[in-house]
């Protein structure tokens, strides 16, 4: 029996590093293994809500883990059946957001692809030539149709930029590439709609993932590169890599830990493809020529390494790339409460950053 | 009994922060009372050390934890015995240091405050003109004479800039103001070496949280301000609040938990003094009209949140403010090892935000 599993609480009821490595088939290395190299051993404690962000942030970061952390469905049909329930509920909340924050939504098709066109009521002159892409999260399974559109309606609201959100193809039915081709075929069409240098790529989690990889796929294919991103939280890394994925695990109430359910829908997306090809993994690609950046995460997120890590290797190629790191946050809490004061913030803040880096 | 000491694992000599909280004092509410507004229980776990970092950085992660973490000292000289002790290991290693970084140092007295001028052998064109003021860290109470100049040294030696290094006067002796009064006395005499716009703030750690101090008390005494800051890691907020020192407890092998030897010499420091004044914990400060900062923090540093929370103040107070995060790093990372290549790139990159900024 190794240090790490002899330190394990034992009360019941409580699931366990341990306890999740035997579950999910994480690789031993991550849990145990290392114990001569080891740092501190951390001991059990219950995190209380920090007290210094808004009610409406505390509420999220003290949400009880995200109950689906670890039901894995087993036939696509279940794995179906699990998205379609969590859109359902996804959508329920849209209608309020987008009166709220004064943004229509239309259904739109771009060259085959489905997408939704989300307009501000009011586009302040210097964004009517502009615009942006959206590529929503969900771990590359969620988020179908109008589902995926909530942190474009946040964007497009809260910073006055019209926002075309791609609803990308996805497994089970649709595994890599099909999502990053609908995007790059949404990006290759929306150059009939705005030069490029106009136009900002935007998405968190997965969507950060695919924002990053349609960068490196612009490049790959000499296609003109937009003129800024905005890439969230992104999953830069699927192998693991990354120390947050043991500091921030069980502590982010989201995605919880590397090779809980986030991982497996990721899995199903790179369908046996290396985890480290760039289009999968975009911190193993060559970001030299990267538009400036703009990196959201949280203290508290299973990412924040998969986020700092990019905006290193960015500055090392010599990138604008500003990183903001939100106190207390989990993965991507500022475009979970459109109310929330952080998240106003956060999008103003991006929005700051596409208006100096955009062309006009 | 409360849910969280539940949840302790038994195993002799671990310490928990159950134990913590009974030695140091903590306050009860940091580690049980907010049991129902708690987010995910964590469990105990052995950190492995992370691979996406260099050699030396694994070497400065992986060490044990600072075994004077609760090392408390009961007298004056008991401190000055522990100070002493640790300023001579730290100032063994400073002449080759200077040596490899091609660094020379001079002891100089300014307006009767003593200090070190560092001077790297090549100083390029574009910095003749400017100056660098540095002071040094060990929560208000290490670091005298020479064994404070090793962030300096690097500083000159990575950057190219002379750095006068303030070796302030400190507790037991001298609590606060001394140490924000002696920066002072150096910051209004170096007007006569150069431009105020010309020269910039350096510190870490203590010396981030006095780096702030000084442009808060610039502004309070309306003095001309630096040109450019490079708060480090500041302990920017001595209360307790942040959420770091709850998720980066024990996972920080430095400054290990809230309330240890770090905050007891703060609070010696701090001499009974409110720590909520903005010259003890500046993130309560007004930073509207602050220069361009740049800070520095890590993924596993106990002031992650103390240093995030300045960069959205900042921020929201319209300031230009650029925040890098290093991965796997706990408190301070980047100046333990002048042989890392993280130390070299931070302190370039630090340089390159000075030269944008800073007059000519």
């Amino acid at each position: 029996m190794n240090k790490s599993s002899e330190s394990l609480p034992r009360h019941a009821g409580r699931t366990t590093l341990g306890a999740l490595a035997g579950l999910l088939l994480l690789p031993a290395s991550l849990v145990s293994a290392q114990g001569t190299l080891s740092a501190p051993d951390v001991p059990a404690r219950v995190l209380p809500v920090p007290t210094t962000v808004s009610p409406q942030m505390q509420k999220i970061i003290g949400n009880p883990i995200n109950p689906n952390w670890r039901v894995i469905p087993q036939t696509p049909e279940e794995w179906k059946a699990q998205v379609a329930k969590a859109a359902a509920t996804a959508e329920k909340g849209l209608p309020a957001m987008r009166n709220a924050l004064k943004v229509k939504i239309e259904a739109v098709t771009i060259d085959g692809v489905k997408a939704f066109m989300l307009t501000p009521e009011v586009v302040p002159p210097q964004n009517r030539n502009r615009l942006l892409i959206h590529v929503h999260g969900g771990c590359y399974v969620n988020g179908p149709g109008e589902s995926g559109t909530s942190e474009a309606t946040m964007m497009a609201g809260f910073g006055g930029f019209k926002v075309l959100s791609v609803d990308y193809r996805m497994p089970p039915d649709h595994p890599f590439p099909a999502a990053l081709d609908d995007a790059m075929t949404v990006w290759k069409a929306a150059q009939k709609i705005a030069p490029a240098r106009n136009m900002g790529i935007i998405g968190s989690s997965a969507g950060g993932g695919l924002t990053l990889a349609m960068v490196l796929k612009a490049k790959m294919d000499k296609l003109p590169l937009p003129g800024a991103i905005a890439p969230g939280t992104p999953m830069s890394d699927l192998t693991g890599a990354g120390d947050s994925f043991q500091t921030n695990a069980m502590v982010d109430n989201v995605l919880i830990a590397y090779g809980a359910s986030c991982d497996v829908r990721a899995a199903m997306y790179a369908n046996g493809r290396d985890l480290k090809d760039p289009l999968l993994s975009p911190v193993y690609g060559d970001m030299a020529g990267f538009p400036p950046t703009i990196l959201n995460t949280g203290t508290r997120d299973l990412l924040l390494s998969n986020t700092v890590r990019v905006h290193r290797n960015l500055r090392r190629a010599g990138v604008i790339a500003d990183l903001h790191v939100h106190e207390g946050q989990a993965h991507g809490g500022w475009y979970r409460d459109y109310t929330a004061p952080e998240s106003k913030e956060t999008f103003e803040e991006i929005a700051r950053f596409f208006d100096r880096h955009l062309g006009r």
